[in-house]
């Protein structure tokens, strides 16, 4: 693939999973969880207000589907579109990357960031 | 591949080439842009000065290198490392994605976003 040096398109698309959480919903989708609690369960940090708010915007976008199940109490579940599916190629690709790439041992730059203390391991 | 629902490594990963800009900027040095004006340049709406601040960025994790010639005047340029280049694959991923998915002339929200004017064309 060629690659132009500007694309209305990849801005937009960059945006959309570049948004705080935005990426992490996604990802965790495609890993195959549904339930709204489910999803906030595996993205650390993330509030039930925002985790509804980038689903709606998500939604909007057409890359998420909410299915109302009519059962007593009433089941929601999410899932990915067509859209959304297609995105799978992308996000397996920068997690490839990350593995390689982020969180080198020899760094540690990004290991801190994760990490619940800023302290060094005791000796 | 098979996806976990999380993995902190990718969640770092879309934070960097999410933030804003920063797509758009290794998008342009994949390009083969590596001046600082030519880069500003395919960037519309990017600021100098945030452009100088990203660069530091994703010089900062290894994404991005600056090379000074030791010309009269002084010359800069940016390159990317073999960290940047791997991030190509999910560079090009994306960009397919968004040129089959977003913009789609029946939805036009996207268009909207990088139209000059909110008005309807004159008829």
């Amino acid at each position: 693939m060629d690659l132009s040096p500007f694309c209305p398109q990849y801005h937009v698309a960059v945006e959309i999973v570049g948004r705080r959480w935005s990426g992490a919903i996604i990802r965790a989708l495609l890993a195959g969880r549904t339930r709204f609690a489910e999803i906030g369960d595996v993205i650390p940090g993330v509030s039930d207000r925002l985790l509804s708010q980038r689903l709606k915007e998500l939604e909007a976008e057409g890359i998420v589907r909410r299915v109302v199940h009519a059962d007593t109490p009433v089941r929601v579940e999410y899932g990915l579109t067509e859209k959304g599916e297609a995105l799978g190629e992308a996000i397996v690709a920068l997690s490839r990357w990350a593995e390689q790439w982020v969180d080198v041992p020899a760094d540690g730059q990004e290991t801190q960031r994760y990490s619940t203390s800023g302290r060094p391991a005791p000796r």
